[in-house]
């Protein structure tokens, strides 16, 4: 599902490596893997230890380096940020890592995350004559560690992170070191890898895979790790919580080959079918996922239940940003978007039908009727997780509460309105067992969006803003 | 696999719609649908009954068109080609439809296969004084046609492709007729649909799933079928044969979700799965597929042998033209193009690898190398169609028999060359087996490539080129 | 003045060099040079002596090739054109060279002018077979000289050049020769030049000037060049007729810096305005021209007037392509396009506008207001050249009959139309002076579009396309 | 002369309107007739007194602006900027109006000129914690505005302008409020025009012509003026000094067709000829002037002297952006760039040449080169202005003072460098009299890099920038 469509998305993807000579082309390889974190800009900021420099743009990864001169970007240290993509005009000030220049030295900064009390951050900033340039909570922590004309230091930093509330990941540099820093609850992913004697860092493990660097470890909640050319440290600017990674992680964002605190996502949605399986059976003759983010489920649900995993829907591979849109006297026609049914497979079948998630209900309804439409006899759809009834805070853009179809509906008054003949989710439990399995006691997943169950209390109602303002 | 690392190249798919207010829209989304029989070029031609108008360019359906006034290719019929990938520079003249203009009217063509005496045709009408101005042999045709100032008709058509031989499916478009015509093997696909009163013409069925036309029937070898205002009439060019439909359009070529000649490809696919697993076997953990075109065998393979299919090789979906190539050093260094394996589900298994089949033998090599690093304790390979030892003089651009791995070594040196702990190919009649299922005595497959059963035989050596020329 | 607001386009300009190892990089300077007689699309074919390669596009010289590659473009021959701007959708099969490949060579053409005959000659050969590419009338040339399958030669292009009439100036290259032709009356410009040892052909001499050759002479009517390796020799393929140099040339069309059959541009626009202040003096204050094409004439009727010439009408540089057009409201507001007039320059004086000719008179009448508007007291038309009243039929695409203002309406008529105190144009007398001042016998200029006198007469109306047809 | 040719570049044009519905389109035009003023970006900032909305980038107005989408631009007011072009990379975040956004609303600077304590200025806004996004000195005044929380209103910004030194006009825009401001010596020239109901300002008014406006008055040196919903006001934010209009701006930077300081620029570049041809005259046969800068002062000589004004350098005016530059190698071949001879025109004659100003004199050494190569008898330089010695601290980037040739060599050696026969400056009294001609007591002209008598004494060499740092 396009994330427009699916109605979620992914706020960031960060990377950062240290010491190697080749810093900006492997960051750009980097992010590519994780462009599906984010579609609305790319930039990379490297150091040669004298000076920062930066190659950003709105667009694609690699549309935004498709002319971009390298050589411009020599350095043994680089920081890089894809953005997702938002409905706004073209806002370049707003594509990170944010550079800024000062006298006294630069910094640059990328961020995967939101911050509950950007809003009045901003505000006593402004009231001190500070002036902002950028829409985003990343600039807000620039402004608090270079408060009062600080250096940029393990100490300011600490200092800055102590009055942000949120969920983050956060990647600072300067001409010198790098410094890598995760929220308390660690709702965020954020790892450490090693390519030859170079450090990595990166949102997503499916980063070193395309590197060729291997998997160190985890980033731990409320660690400020630096690196420079006496090694890395780490340190803490925070109590450790009990870790709450974003259950939305497994269901959609993250990419299938990643490990996402130790669990494979792969795994973990083949598991998450698996455990539907078991607590929703269906009476059917063949399994069908929705391209591609159920897929892995959908197999799932067909080993455990012995039922035939079939191709009963084809995504087109080349619907891009050139596509041009079908106008709706043609969609009623019967244009096809990005999915396609395959009618010789569906054509008379009991289907069931594998999503990931339901948000706005809009997609499952248009695809169950698609598969009805090709033939099918009856659909039975089966959500791979519990349904999502609460706004995010921690840095997913979801439809706003109001488009959430199960805040407004009952399950069954869905089922009706998407048009299946049956409808299930995955529990939470089921959920849970399926993530975490082997798990020690102190792994958690935040379920916030879908329990209600917030890891961290808002002070005020009128600090929090779900979203970016402005 | 991307075509061009594959060492297959599809020549083209082609598109017509006759009776349609929006002819020109709905061929953008056909030619879309089938984008993936041809990259380097794309075009349409429409009708309004009083003149030709075209639109065509070298790159992908999105970005020939994205630019395109549609509201200047106003009309009710029009025919589509897409083009498929050569390492050539920018030759927009090779891209079709061929548009023709006389003082006697216009004529344009669309063209998927290869004719085998193009080279011998083109001598001939250049002694005569013609001026060729493209590489391809459709224009031979059109010269054909027009041969002596005749006029475009049914009669001069069927005189025209009386004297060219080889493997074809040709729209042809004047301001009020579109002719339609197969060769007498029908080694090319080519079907007819409907959408309300218009008809629909296309090399795959699945361009009518996209703009919701409904399939009616397969075009006959042999068979001129021609489309005007007093409606659709067939006549024959040729005596029928039996049918020798490419098997490589199974095997690889077509999109899972087309029916080729009445058979589903995902269906045929996931049954050469099955029996694969069944000639044979191996004793592994893991059934992994390479995405996409293995996928459906994969699977297939996965349900006989009762082994867990895994997603064990992730695609990177944004790889397209504007990605940077990494240097050969970076590659060295592990730095991934767009396949990557998943290290925590490969890791410590036995592998069963399916691939559709083996052309060079380089990129099956360059996987099982790529899954041991990935710690695979063992891999084996299983190719879901016999080896390829012959090339194809109907329209598909093989490597040269001299790059055949197949053509040059014996099974058990290709198993050593490419790394795997054992090797299998699907048999001739697997394959068949797979395919026909249920198939009539008309019907039979083209296995040329495979088993050097050529459906036509070559009148000399020297007229014959597998491809085309200058 | 901007053609398209002027109503006078040029056909085009050739340029070709033999002999030079950068003959791509010179084509390309030298058509850059050339850019005012064509905006419409340029091309390059080259010659190492084994093959041609071109490259071309729709579009201004440098867009063309800001991306070509002329690491591609190797070898030591090479001919270039650039063609006229047309209001049409992109034509690129009717950019120039056309390229024409057979089993037995290649050929490519390009050409500047236009042949009578052309319609008539397309259905004769359309009659007996031949395929026809293009709308242009360069391609009929090219089916004339390959007529029967003949060889690219001395011969068979005598034989072609012999059945075309009208005004042409044609480059023809093979893989091993450069042939080089030029109308009976040589009413197109066409001159050699050297640059060291190799050989410069263009339409302007200003090309010359461009990659630092030198004029060696004209080429002659009715004469047709052969380059090779054996050196440069001539013959003729028709009587030699008196010089007919088209007048529009010195008029307008040239640059100032070419001289066009050994007469400087700049110099006989200068004579024209001293011979006009001679024939048509005004009771005025200053001397303004309308930029660029008049300024030389404008200067001219200052030095023989004794007025003082001053810059009141201004020409914005950065008119181009992408200029965003003012709305019509904008336009009545007064928003202004290509030409501003100087208001302190203006106000309170009676201006000489001078002009180098008057199409439609719509430009005249727009400037006359300018003027007033910016407060000049009185406007004295003044027009460096006879009315026009005729079509031509030799390669420059005026505006039609019907649309010459001169065609239409009296002189007086006029003045009262476009709003001047007074009007005057030169005489044909005066012009002629202007230009041949001190030319012999054997010269002369066409000025059909001014009166009428056509150098060819036309054999049927039937047969005549002022312009190219199809 | 291209102003990377010449060594002199122009820091920028602003443009405001107030009160029409049409702002962001007529700021369009405005900003495009000032485009010799800034080739490096344009930006217009629109409010429609809710909002400010913005659209800015790299590159000449018309690229800036092909795809804007002026219904995202409503609202009746506006300023606009267009920014002079450097060697550097794309710096986007230069480009103005600068935008900055708070949470008590918005602010837009558009800035022509230079502030000399920038860089001290810059240090204590960061030493109190601001951070500074960009590298211009534009941005150091909003930072000055906003310093301590502050709204911006006419007392903030007056207390700002107090706190900075140096040559500026600026506009600030607010979601309610336009602002014009000029330095205390009005070194850089804005006037204030009419457009039916609504005002405009703009550096030159060449922009007033443009759309139609007429001109008001000139900001005066030390105005703040204040444009809103209640009117026009005027106060002062500094003492009036005497006027010191650039003297450049005459010479060579604005539009021959601007009124500076109600001077008309093309008079006083005529003027200053005239003055020229009585200091230096010269025994010639005819003048030529190097275009376009340079023709109207050669016009003047010509008619002071009764010399013949010829046009023997051509500008090849299709030499832009994408013009492939010639290697070294045809370079000196004789492959020309911008400025040809005309050698029929030049041969064998003693040559008047006009150059408006000499900065590096390399540009002058090659074009005498060119003339005595097209065969000049004689060259004679002639410079209508006085020679450049010093460095320019108040927006003009001119040559390094390492780089000036006056600034290193006596006027003699300077003849022998360029290769003239002769060579004569304008005096300073020379050109004061061509400009002032009938001015009163209180105007007068900056010759700072002529004299080296600077209006604005520098408090400290150190905190001195003659251009942007950083």
């Amino acid at each position: 599902m396009h994330a427009e469509d699916k109605g979620i998305r992914e706020e960031c993807g960060v990377f950062g490596i240290w010491g190697h000579e080749k810093a900006a082309e492997l960051t750009y390889y980097g992010l590519h893997s994780m462009q599906h974190r984010g579609q609305e800009g790319a930039g990379i900021v490297v150091s040669d230890g004298q000076q920062l420099k930066v190659h950003k743009d709105v667009g694609l990864v690699n549309d935004v380096f498709k002319h971009a001169d390298f050589s411009m970007l020599q350095g043994d240290v680089a920081i890089g940020h894809v953005r997702y993509s938002t409905q706004g005009a073209k806002t370049l000030e707003n594509v990170q890592p944010l550079l800024f220049h000062s006298q006294k030295g630069s910094m640059a900064l990328a961020h995967n995350g939101n911050l509950m009390n950007a809003y009045a951050l901003r505000a006593e900033l402004e009231e001190e004559g500070s002036i902002l340039q950028t829409s985003s909570d990343t600039e807000v922590l620039a402004h608090l560690i270079k408060r009062n004309g600080n250096q940029v230091s393990k100490v300011s930093i600490t200092e800055a992170l102590n009055q942000v509330q949120g969920a983050y990941a956060y990647l600072i540099l300067t001409e010198k070191q790098l410094f890598v820093a995760l929220d308390p609850h660690g709702i965020r992913p954020l790892s450490i890898g090693r390519l030859g004697d170079a450090y990595v860092v990166a949102s997503e493990t499916c980063a070193f895979g395309q590197i060729g660097a291997t998997f160190e470890r985890e980033v731990l909640p409320g660690e400020l790790i630096t690196i420079d050319d006496h090694g890395i440290t780490s340190t803490r600017f925070a109590m450790r919580e009990q870790r709450k990674m974003c259950a939305m992680e497994y269901v959609y964002l993250s990419r299938p080959d990643s490990d996402v605190n130790l669990v494979n996502v792969h795994a973990s949605r083949k598991n998450m079918g698996m455990e539907l399986a078991k607590e929703a059976p269906a009476d059917a003759d063949i399994v069908v996922g929705v391209p591609d983010s159920s897929t892995s489920a959908a197999i799932g649900y067909a080993e455990e239940s012995g039922l035939p995993y079939e191709m009963g829907i084809i995504k087109n591979r080349y619907v891009g940003r050139t596509f041009i849109q079908p106008s709706q006297e043609l969609r009623e026609q019967g244009v096809k978007l990005k999915l396609s049914p395959v009618r010789s497979i569906i054509e008379g079948k009991r289907v069931v039908m594998i999503d990931d998630s339901i948000v706005r209900g809009t997609t499952s309804k248009r695809i169950v009727h698609m598969l009805k439409d090709a033939g099918a006899k009856e659909v039975h759809v089966r959500i791979a997780s519990p349904s999502i009834q609460h706004p995010c805070y921690y840095g997913i853009d979801m439809s706003t509460r109001k488009e959430l179809i199960a805040a407004n509906y009952e399950q069954d008054k869905i089922r009706e309105i998407i048009g299946g003949d049956s409808l299930a989710y995955l529990s939470e439990a089921g959920m849970e067992k399926a993530i975490l399995k082997d798990k020690t006691i102190h792994q958690g997943v935040c379920t916030a969006c879908m329990t209600g169950k917030y890891p961290l209390s808002m002070e005020s109602d009128k600090q929090v803003s779900p979203f970016i303002f402005l």
